[in-house]
């Protein structure tokens, strides 16, 4: 009970301090310094009436795809209830039972209120962040981190908060019995527990794919009629695309993003669980203590980063723009730090001091390997570590300031075709360092605490994720910040202001970026162990083996291979027909003169309305791509080929995950080194905007987009998913599996 | 012995068949039809003259190429002796046996053998087959098609020869004992002999990557400056990168292709008589007789091929344009057809009526599971038509002749930022097809066969390949006669007539690509699993379990699958930088006015020389990485990493190595598209050379060059060359593992 009241303590403390944030951000009321001035008047009006159309149209953009979400759980739901709550429960509770659906339903509307609360904060925060820019960068600075706490903290500590509540109401209603084989266990519990994760990552994947394509359709869109052929500035007020553009950074990058990392954090937790509970030492004589560890490891987590980011708001005063970056990075080390601290406290109060994690006999003799705290503690930290050093990396790869980016720009003075190819080359080396750190933490974590110790480094990498999450907020914030203050006309100094906080926001994406598809991948590959451990206990229809050597798993493991590729070339696609009805319209508009010229006013809504439509119509196929694979694999043929799939799509997707985020980062970056004015050409002369060098850059971004911004991060929710959903319906599985039946798979 | 002779016989009859082609094609003698017409024999005077630099040009390539590959083999031959004659061997026979290190090398000097023949009749019979064109298609084709034979047949009977002789004179000298778990089994021996396999695979990894990066560099060299800078004409004989870009062609798409396919045969084979090797029912009660069954397919898909190419030869006559991707795709038909009548034969004469493949205890009851001899025909013919469909389908992805290449010209309206995400698009979703059938074919060919299955398949996709080459090596072969055309200023009919021949030359370049790729895996599947079945019955250090979910194996599976990323970003990036040095030295002969002008010759050398050093130089670390990766896991850490590391780079490879040269060719041939004038833009215009589309289509070209040609098909051999390697080194492995046994892995 004390663990239960801790949790819940340091979620409250999590909540107070959004709340306290986001009344800061809000109460900052827009208002000219010198009133008689009507430049400033007007300024200040611009923005209140930009941040507003930015606001509804990001509204109508969630409120639309809510609709569409809303219908997609009543139908998901129902098959979760068919295939969970009524085929694979025992008979007795058929009909009766509703765990699993209510806790999807519970996962989605999380994470649907999550996505809206980070959405509405960011919408609010972005001209305010403009407007303090005009006075001070440290003021700005804060407003803009300050709106990104109030995403981390409320959506961390809020489905935590649920996610225990869930747990305490489902164990006093379920009554498991420890140590049975029935279907009242403990194990049984937790995964109907992890239709909570499913929720979430379902509507994770539609927000990610939606808000991708929303938000690249949108930005090709103004780029290549606003830019390229009108040749206007970028955010110009008179590019009829450029609200749907700022749009768009709200509903993908933040509604999107934070949709993703909820499912990252539900799923890791509820395959702790079901490894805790399907451990007989863990649940039995402690009282299932230990159940508490997951929770408690996210709950101090909590606490910690809101000593860190308090520091950040009131220990640090961030007046020259190099100190930006700085301060967005030492959030990252002090709560990394203070974390590692409260991970053995963790581990005393809820676990035993070791337990059984397997037996087998070598030479008639039983060997029994025993994992303890210290085997824990040291799994979570390795996560954790892991998780900084990949975003570290990643920052390597894709950042300005190294000789990856800078390479790569001055391979563009030999066109865009070079820098293509170096672009590619450059993605692909940058998987090297992620992936090694993963397999290493995936071997440590497994031999020290079996398959449970690989959901704990995937907790530990989620650990810091409330800063982690309000670093991420922050970019798109002040992104739109700089956008505001340009289509507000205000001065240049105030715009050097608002492009110094968005660099910063650019170098801590990356960090983000890398950090999100790590733990995407701990997270699957604890689902995937979770899924097989559970697979391997039923009756009928089990899974044997998962040799790589045998036929079904490794036919299975080829085709789970090439989905990453499938739901690639789709989104892909998509972005360019969405883009492609966005350039028509924007023509339509342009073909009044006055819309050009600026007497006219452009009809920002109907872009809007058309980013919108494409969006969510686009999002629908891949969706069900990566839904119903594995459901038909385990429902039509057999588990055993499930369990071929997921690793399948892990290994491959991670790279290509990868890959594709940090080419298109790249190409990103090396564009805006190029429109710094830093490089210079073989003739010595400074190659800046306009000259080929940068149209090859400009190429190279254009390429980038949908890769880094669309399919890439999309990867992640295909592989984690795929391996919640196998999870959920494992019990489904192993009651139909018709097929295979039919033909003998084993 | 009756089988020995009859494979004998085969072989000779291949070699006979080629001798044939390769006299008819050296006959040729090329003298002006009328002798008192200057122009033509200037003309005649002009091919004779660049056939022989480029003649010269090849050769020199060759022979500097194969003097690192002779020290390469000394230095590896050596480790080859230590680790697996010395270490690996039993201890009364170390210092005495030197079998491994022996076929080694014959299975290398094969390879080079092979791709010096290729090389050879290919630069004989370019400028010949121009010479005819000046006359008939009919025969022009004939001319560059009996080349090819002469490439294809003579490779494949001579190493087929080689081998048979080499496993003779083994059996004879080894005098192996069925059945026994001691160090004189038919399993070692042929585990020995594999080591012919690998010799002929590590020459063909140098080949293709080396030949790779020479062509690209050549070919990026040539385009860059000739074509777009100075805006000469595609091989300009004033352009002094033309000859190297020629010289290309037949180092890398020749005998880097040649010794690609050679290595996939000989490695198929000794998979295959590793499994009869194991199997005690197949290798003892039958004498043995067992182990010529996959060689009988490989004869009899000899004398089914001559049937064919016979029959292309003197049964068909193409005259006009369409009629020659027809007769080249009628070989493929006729000759699979053949071989699926005479796989029964060889099954019939060679293996026993059924045998065991597993035996487990269910329920206190043993199971047996028998193959018999229709399956293991099934498995054979799976592979044989699945590699008919993955070209075919490789055919559908990348020729202009169907929607997505069309799609992908229609794009280019856009700009080359949109081209290049279609092109990306179009190669992921390539893959889906021949995934699937590869998966299929895993699946039907283990579960009949066991894991002989997979090797027979294997086998199977490879039995045509006298054929397949013929039609590979065509292709070059009448891309030379194009341009020495062109450089001879022969009139606008002759040149019709090559790039007919040539059009038709790439969409079977692209079906030989799908398929090299495609028996590739199959290949590198068998090797896999020959090596697990061998290390598990090793007594130290052995393989205990290839479970996806044992730490070491996954963690391995995802650095192996990011392998095939670290070596791809290395190739390209060496393409990238040989092409730089490349353009410094023709822009350097373009200095002096009169090259361009034609008032002097180009130093033609010179391009050659660089090129050549610069692609030997870069082949050396991508080469190195392939090669030691697996070693070192192995011999320093433990074969169970390994045994992840090989899958891992199988299934991420497969996927890469598919996308990138359907990406490539695709792009190629949306140029062509463009260029033929076929492609008409929105306002009702062609959009031929010199637009906008064609720009974009250019560039889309030239960043598909180096996937397609170096990194994409060298990804083959990495993917099989690890294997291979992980075979001959099992017995190494498990006796050091020095690290893996220190810490426990298990």
């Amino acid at each position: 009970m004390f663990l239960v009241i801790l949790i819940y303590v340091c979620c409250a403390a999590g909540l107070l301090w959004a709340i306290l944030n986001a009344r800061e951000v809000t109460s900052i009321e827009l208002s000219a310094s010198n009133p008689t001035n009507e430049k400033d008047v007007k300024c200040i009006d611009m923005m209140l009436k930009i941040g507003n159309k930015i606001e509804n149209g990001a509204g109508a953009f969630l409120s639309q795809e809510y609709s569409i979400m809303s219908i997609f759980v009543v139908f998901f739901g129902a098959i979760v209830f068919v295939l969970v709550d009524w085929i694979g429960a025992k008979e007795s509770n058929r009909g009766v039972s509703f765990y699993a659906t209510i806790a999807f339903v519970v996962g989605s509307l999380t994470s649907m209120i999550c996505g809206y609360i980070g959405m509405k904060i960011a919408v609010k925060s972005n001209f305010r962040t403009t407007f303090k820019a005009i006075d001070s960068l440290s003021e700005a600075f804060k407003t803009a981190f300050r709106a990104g706490c109030v995403m981390g903290f409320s959506m961390i500590s809020l489905s935590l908060l649920i996610l225990i509540t869930l747990f305490e109401v489902y164990k006093n209603m379920f009554k498991p019995v420890a140590n049975v084989a029935d279907k009242q266990s403990w194990a049984t519990l937790m995964e109907l527990l992890a239709a909570y994760g499913l929720g979430g990552s379902c509507i994770a994947l539609f927000g990610r794919v939606g808000g991708g394509i929303y938000t690249k359709a949108a930005d090709v869109g103004a780029d290549l009629v606003g830019k390229v052929e009108e040749g206007l500035d970028e955010d110009s007020p008179r590019n009829p695309a450029t609200i749907a553009d700022n749009v768009g950074d709200n509903v993908g990058d933040i509604a999107g993003m934070g949709a993703d990392l909820f499912g990252s954090f539900a799923e890791s937790t509820c395959a702790a669980l079901v490894f805790v509970a399907t451990t007989v030492q863990l649940i039995e004589p402690h009282d299932g203590k230990a159940l508490y560890f997951p929770m408690l490891i996210s709950a101090f987590g909590i606490v910690a980063c809101i000593l860190s980011s308090a520091f950040g708001i009131y220990g640090y005063e961030v007046n020259t723009f190099e100190l930006v970056e700085k301060a967005l990075k030492l959030q990252l080390m002090i709560s990394t730090f203070l974390i590692l601290l409260t991970v053995p406290v963790a581990a005393l109060i809820s676990l035993p001091e070791k337990w059984e994690i397997s037996k087998r006999i070598v030479d008639q003799q039983e060997r029994v390997k025993y994992a303890n705290r210290t085997y824990a503690c040291i799994s979570v930290c390795m996560g954790l570590i892991s998780g900084l050093i990949i975003g570290y990396s990643t920052d390597y790869y894709t950042s300005n300031a190294h000789a990856p980016v800078q390479e790569m720009a001055n391979a563009c003075s030999s066109g865009p075709a070079i820098n293509i190819i170096y672009g590619l080359a450059l993605g692909y080396n940058s998987t090297i360092v992620p992936v090694i750190l993963l397999a290493l933490t995936a071997i440590v974590s497994i031999s020290l605490c079996g398959l449970f110790g690989v959901a704990l480094a995937a907790i530990g990498m989620l650990s810091n994720l409330c800063v982690g999450l309000a670093i991420d907020a922050y970019g798109p914030i002040s992104d739109n910040a700089g956008g505001i203050a340009e289509m507000s006309e205000l001065g240049e100094d105030v715009r050097k202001k608002t492009d110094a906080l968005d660099a910063a926001g650019n170098t801590t994406a990356a960090i983000g970026k890398g950090f999100a598809i790590g733990s995407a991948a701990l997270v699957s590959l604890a689902l995937y162990c979770a899924f097989v451990t559970r697979s391997r206990g039923t009756k009928d229809n089990s899974i044997k083996t998962v040799e790589i050597i045998d036929p079904y798993i490794f036919g299975s493991l080829l085709i789970g291979a090439m989905l990453p590729y499938a739901f690639s070339a789709m989104t892909m696609k998509s972005v360019g027909s969405a883009a492609q009805e966005m350039v028509i319209e924007v023509r339509r508009q342009f073909r009044d003169p006055r819309v050009k010229s600026g007497q006219v006013e452009p009809d920002y809504e109907s872009c809007i309305r058309v980013s919108t439509q494409a969006s969510l119509k686009e999002m629908i196929a891949p969706g069900l791509l990566v839904i119903l694979t594995p459901i038909v694999f385990g429902v039509v043929l057999h588990p055993t080929l499930v369990a071929g799939l997921l690793p399948g799509a892990l290994l491959s997707g991670v790279q290509l995950a990868i890959s594709m985020s940090n080419t298109g980062g790249a190409w990103d970056n090396a564009k805006k080194y190029i429109e710094s004015g830093k490089m210079i050409g073989a003739d010595g002369m400074i190659k800046g905007k306009g000259t080929d060098e940068h149209k090859a850059a400009v190429t190279g971004d254009t390429v980038g987009d949908p890769l880094k911004d669309t399919s890439g991060p999309s990867l992640n929710i295909l592989i984690k998913l795929m391996a919640i959903i196998s999870l959920v319906f494992a019990g489904a599985f192993s009651r139909t599996a018709y097929l295979g039946k039919a033909i003998g798979v084993e």
